[in-house]
């Protein structure tokens, strides 16, 4: 999916809403235990529920792989469920060199047709030059994250007098193909946010921390959008587990709809 | 395995070789791709060649999960394979945070049962600290890889006046179980080498970038290695791709014994 097709999306939708997919057996409705595949039946009946208020899906892949080899399956079911209706990220947050990044690629870019992967920057542009290869398919690069230790190292001051985090976004904006690259701006301060879009004035950014982290929808938009909003707001457990009763997908539905109305409300579209 | 033990290990292998599992169709043996699961098969027949040589096997991620759930299964039988008589390093190169990396660790930990785990340090001490957790177990983080662009923000300097890289040693060996730190230096600057034993002068090293990488062993270990080693020399391609014949596996340990006898010759002990 290209820039223009995502934007109409949102329009289209009315919405910037991602959904994130994090099956965990301890949280999801119990019932969906006894079944033969319960992270698919939970993340397809969450897929029906949300599909009319969101433009993305964002399976987290650590989830999955805690499953092994089934959870692979489950995953590549999952998104093959998605279709392409919707922007599919793969929260992979992977960063590998040469031959091993282009593994990678064809793995979530071929193999499980994602429209785009959350990539570490720490190795720089080889870790992501052999994704930006593929037309169409999207890089997002870890900018500023939500965590609390995100301070660690991405508020370091650098030689060029600003955060590591400005000096990724700016760097990288350098790169070949970076019209393909997006960056994940946590939503928790909003300074921040307004420092990414003097580095990035158009890119697409994706918000994760907003409901159970925390975060302002409000804030977010009116210091994160743009005329085209280029603004992916992540939700996940907020609405992913809002019930877990046999009706769960009533609640589900109910919360998706919350958070996009919310949304709709602040963008100018 | 514990400090003590895989320092011990090293003095009797008198090696401290370590095998990177980077199995790749388009350059193993054409004959193994008849088989069942040519991936395990050539990791099979690449650690019986190797095992009297080498102390680790690192596979890497990417490779396997290019292959989707046959590539987990055929990772989990190589693991189980190798058993307890080797260290076994996750090339994985994650970075996550609170429940993500929890499942990450017992995906990687408790699941397929490595004894450490490669990740990258951008996210911080969250990232980091569900696999510190862990006894016996170890978190290697990315502090200067081999690549080329490892430049780009690994040695930035900072407010502290020298490189990111020395700035994630110093801070991390502050953090709780930080005696079950390593950290990945590439092998290609050994006044970098300096550096990081400066910040780091007791902790296990993890080289990448000898062999097909280039690479001088000497140096390595006269500017990485401390009175008990402490150091792990990965080598992948030139040993795993000696030979593609039917025969590969002589040529593979005729390889493997080359580089420990290389070894051996620079190691006090």
């Amino acid at each position: 999916m290209n820039k223009a097709a995502l934007q109409k999306l949102i329009v289209e939708k009315k919405s910037c809403l991602c959904v994130g997919l994090d099956p965990d057996f301890t949280k999801m409705p119990p019932h969906l235990l006894q079944l033969k595949d319960p992270v698919f039946e939970f993340n397809k009946a969450i897929i029906d529920a949300t599909k009319p208020y969101c433009v993305a899906y964002k399976p987290n892949f650590a989830f999955y792989e805690a499953l092994g080899a089934k959870g692979w399956e489950s995953l590549k079911k999952t998104v093959d469920y998605i279709g392409d209706t919707h922007f599919k990220i793969a929260d992979a947050k992977r960063g590998d060199i040469g031959n091993t990044a282009k593994q990678y690629a064809k793995s979530v870019f071929e193999t499980l047709n994602f429209d785009a992967i959350t990539l570490s920057p720490y190795m720089g542009l080889d870790s992501v030059a052999p994704f930006l290869e593929y037309d169409n398919k999207w890089v997002i690069l870890l900018a500023l994250t939500s965590n609390k230790s995100a301070a660690n190292f991405q508020l370091l001051k650098t030689e060029n007098n600003h955060y590591l985090f400005e000096d990724i976004i700016q760097k990288s904006l350098q790169w070949p193909n970076n019209n393909r690259i997006m960056y994940v701006v946590g939503a928790t301060n909003t300074d921040y946010l307004n420092l990414v879009r003097k580095s990035a004035p158009e890119s697409f950014l994706l918000i994760p921390g907003i409901g159970t982290q925390g975060g302002d929808i409000k804030a977010v938009i009116q210091n994160g959008g743009t005329e085209k909003v280029n603004l992916l707001i992540n939700v996940a457990r907020s609405i992913i587990y809002a019930d877990n009763n046999v009706d769960f997908q009533q609640a589900v539905a109910a919360k998706a709809k919350a958070y996009q109305q919310t949304i709709y409300k602040e963008l100018n579209i």
